[in-house]
């Protein structure tokens, strides 16, 4: 159960509303951690009775009002203490892997049609997280920007190290499922003749 | 929601009960689809409800007794249905790349040990899935014997064409997130010197 981590990583940067976290999640930490709002709004209410994040209203236009939250000092030793423990690992549950291994029950369009959307899935993520790469190479990534202004100095390459990184990967895995889809294509064709 | 096509995928080669689906779930079709037994054995029930699976008793050692299923002409159309329905893809929700990309946060020795479990995870699955291929090709596969047994010689290609297909999907993620593992233990001793 990621997304309370995924919004205190977002906090740590800077105090937000739901609605600044919601953009977020709609793109940077979103091409890592999806949450949609149907989510997000009910976790932020349960971190701030857990004391996780502190809420504050705060003008929102001409009369309106938002709630912003903070990351309290336990937010943050929550956080730090998700970074240092490790992962469990849940055993696969891939459902187009599960469909792979069965093709010969579909029809060979409707088999087609499938792995030309893994291959269209993975493309438009690749696209993505290739930008996220350029923006990190061009610093021109807002967040990463505001999130180095925050920090010493001696902690950027750091920073900037582990998030190239770990699109890096996303980068490495979007290709390989496209040669997948792309060898799936080339066999379906094949069997079909 | 796809553990009702991994059985009725397994049920398409002949009747099991729970145990010998439990023990395919284990092996096999769990390489890609793990189910515990604690999804497995209401959904079997829930399946036979909706008459996808016909359940008998059958004798099961000295005086014990079992229930068989089968999967009836519904589950068959509801299998193949499903096999030609596109997928609905989610948004990323990873958690080990959520962590990379804060690594920053974590004490070097545990992002380390992190990135160990990473790669020891996949060059388990890694290991397993390369020994699916082998029993691919070396017809020793005891479930893809029996399958290619009860249907007609002209699909015995395309049948194991899938199988070697979904596994050789399998084992390129496998080694593209232990290369990746493998960089990110490079780059956490890099960023500590």
């Amino acid at each position: 159960m990621s997304l309370r981590h995924a919004i205190l990583a977002l906090l740590t940067v800077e105090p937000m509303t739901g609605y600044d976290l919601f953009k977020h999640f709609e793109s940077s930490v979103g091409y890592v951690w999806h949450a949609p709002d149907s989510q997000l709004y009910p976790m932020l209410r349960r971190m701030e009775d857990e004391g996780l994040v502190d809420g504050e209203e705060v003008s929102w236009g001409q009369r309106g009002k938002k709630r912003r939250y903070t990351a309290t000092a336990a937010g943050i030793a929550e956080f730090r203490q998700w970074m240092n423990t490790p992962l469990e690992y849940t055993r696969e549950r891939d459902p187009i892997h599960l469909k792979a291994a069965y093709f010969e029950w579909a029809e060979p369009e409707s088999a087609r049609a499938q792995m030309l959307a893994h291959r269209d899935h993975f493309a438009e993520r690749l696209a993505q997280w290739q930008l996220k790469v350029h923006e990190i190479d061009t610093g021109t990534s807002p967040m990463l920007t505001k999130r180095l202004a925050s920090i010493p100095a001696e902690e950027h390459a750091a920073t900037v190290a582990f998030k190239r990184f770990t699109y890096e990967g996303m980068i490495a895995h979007a290709q390989q499922e496209i040669e997948w889809a792309e060898r799936g294509l080339a066999l379906i064709d094949q069997l079909a003749h």
